[in-house]
């Protein structure tokens, strides 16, 4: 299977008017060649690929990596990776080679430039693994589906300790506990437990504030399995909740919904965020909703395509996007409600499986 | 002190031939003006700092910087920055800003310099920050005391579930949990418990593989403690070992100590790692010893100075290394004993507390 996403990208070489690409971005190169050690850079050629990785990495590399060559750099990857290029170079009166400006800082760029001489030329590489990586193929769905099960089965099971008097970094704990003891390899980001006022921050951290009665707790988790991620939010309430709090909730719910049902093959990915947008405007509620809708995920919990205001990226088959619109209210506390979805051929399907209902614990 | 270490700083201006200095690594920010958030650029000047963020963390930067400003960019940070450095550049005929090219982007550099327009000259910074960052004083000390004592005690407290049955990975989620249930805010990297044959996996990560009789297990964990990482390694057999096991554990135990003893004021770097290898090639095991000896560590994990072959940095007191020697042969498995040091005025001390005997469980 690695082989044939190589092939694909090669196929691109023409399009990005390059003759070599190099991948120095880690989840591109476990994407295309299975490594997944920590020190790597693939070099895909027209005739061969090669991962230039060094001696911690020889047995693991031999263990994962198809449809490439291994090379162990003893002087540093940056400068084998320039010297292959060199060589490269020679043979062709113009070559040019493809590079992440995203994933290359100043420092190896020039590292690799210095080795490499200067009878090449370099192009941007417009983000060709990713846009592959976008769209998952089976095996991938079958590693999300997992994922996002294994986090639903965390959620329902920590659900009983959601309750006035834990500390939201002992809640976040239990979590990432509970993910490896399900079989996960980990959290594909630092937990989330945000209660009361806390709530209203997007991105708190969990604290050692301790959960109290009538407050909102947000609960924002993910898995690692199989190399995968998944990503799932819920929100509850601990007693019995306002009416305005509640249509709160009844508000987001229904945004989700509502963009749920905007994504299909064909559609642009700032109509799904506009949906969500809309919903929420006819509760009165948008001017709350200060982030984007969503955002696909796989190997990496943010990926490609981005559900954003404007956003012109058109959908297809086998994506898999988060869909989490939510409302931060000063004071008062943040609800949001966070499933993963796959794009199929006549509109989208949850990959997560906990329930959505209003909580009141 | 926050500030006085951005007044250290300054006084690298003229050495760095810079008016203003840009920092984007946020353990650098952390350190400068102990802002913890995800996404900020500091700019030094000579008169005032400014630390740039986004809205997400208006109240967070409140709370936690001391001696910059804050400002809240509204149209992305790099373009804030890069309008700041041309304001800057606006006032004199010749502006130099440093930068670190290890931690921007191509892109990012890009969208800095075309925000900041043409009257800046850019010169690296010389791991400036690093270079300040490599001496601890002594709160820095304490933290990191602590952070090692931690690891030690949860490696301790594991110890009993250290047996054949039990997988990797659960014993991986174990030590994590204990972690923070110990006061940590979690483990410093991901943690690594590679048995049998995966232990000569340098860079293992945990499997679902269950650990067997008769198998070495390479247990290597971290605590962050108040911002500040410990990182120690233990080698342990399930069962009786064999007499060559035996051996080798002790020539690893021998070039960590001979490792330590190379360690003081005034000592270069390579010289350590030279003195765990020659160790090491005494038992014909050197050509095992696939890695450098150690590193520095802090706020991250992998700090300078780099305890590895002909590195010339000259060691200094306050100083904080790991001195973790392994050898690893394929099938057989591998062995690494890990201990974190500070450098004294007379040599160096253990902040690591755990056992280093060779343990058969």
């Amino acid at each position: 299977m690695c082989r044939s996403r190589i092939d694909r990208l090669r196929l691109l070489f023409s399009e990005l008017r390059a003759d070599a690409l190099i991948i120095s971005h880690l989840p591109n190169i476990q994407y295309l060649c299975g490594f997944s050690g920590s020190a790597g850079i693939l070099v895909v050629e027209p005739w061969r690929s090669i991962l230039f990785t060094d001696s911690r990495y020889t047995f693991q590399a031999r263990d994962e990596v198809s449809g490439a060559q291994i090379r162990i750099a003893k002087r540093g990857l940056l400068r084998a990776v320039g010297e292959e290029l060199r060589e490269l170079s020679r043979r062709r009166t113009r070559f040019s080679v493809a590079y992440s400006p995203d994933h290359l800082t100043v420092a190896q760029k020039g590292a690799l430039q210095v080795a490499a001489g200067n009878r090449l030329r370099w192009v941007p590489d417009k983000n060709a693994v990713e846009k592959l990586r976008a769209v998952k193929d089976r095996d991938e769905l079958e590693r999300m589906r997992e994922a996002a099960r294994v986090i639903s089965d965390v959620f329902r099971g920590i659900l009983g300790g959601v309750r006035p008097g834990i500390r939201e970094l002992s809640l976040a704990a239990k979590i990432e506990y509970d993910i490896k003891r399900r079989g996960g390899s980990g959290p594909s980001f630092e937990t989330i437990v945000a209660s009361g006022p806390r709530s209203a921050w997007a991105h708190a951290r969990p604290t050692a504030k301790v959960l109290r009665k009538s407050e909102l707790v947000v609960l924002d988790q993910g898995a690692i399995l199989r190399g995968y991620c998944s990503d799932m939010t819920r929100t509850v309430f601990l007693g019995r909740a306002s009416v305005r709090v509640r249509d709160m909730y009844k508000a987001v719910l229904e945004a989700q919904q509502v963009a749920k049902a905007a994504i299909r093959p064909g559609a642009r990915a700032g109509d799904v965020d506009q949906a969500a947008r809309d919903a929420l405007r006819r509760h009165r509620l948008a001017k709350y909703f200060t982030h984007s809708v969503g955002h696909g995920l796989g190997l990496e919990v943010h990926e490609m395509p981005r559900l954003g205001r404007g956003e012109t990226t058109i959908l297809r088959e086998g994506m898999v996007l988060t869909v989490e619109p939510g409302v931060y209210i000063e004071r008062l506390g943040g609800i949001r409600i966070e499933d993963d979805v796959v794009v199929e051929a006549n509109g989208c399907a949850d990959l997560t499986t906990a329930p959505r209902d209003f909580l009141e614990l």
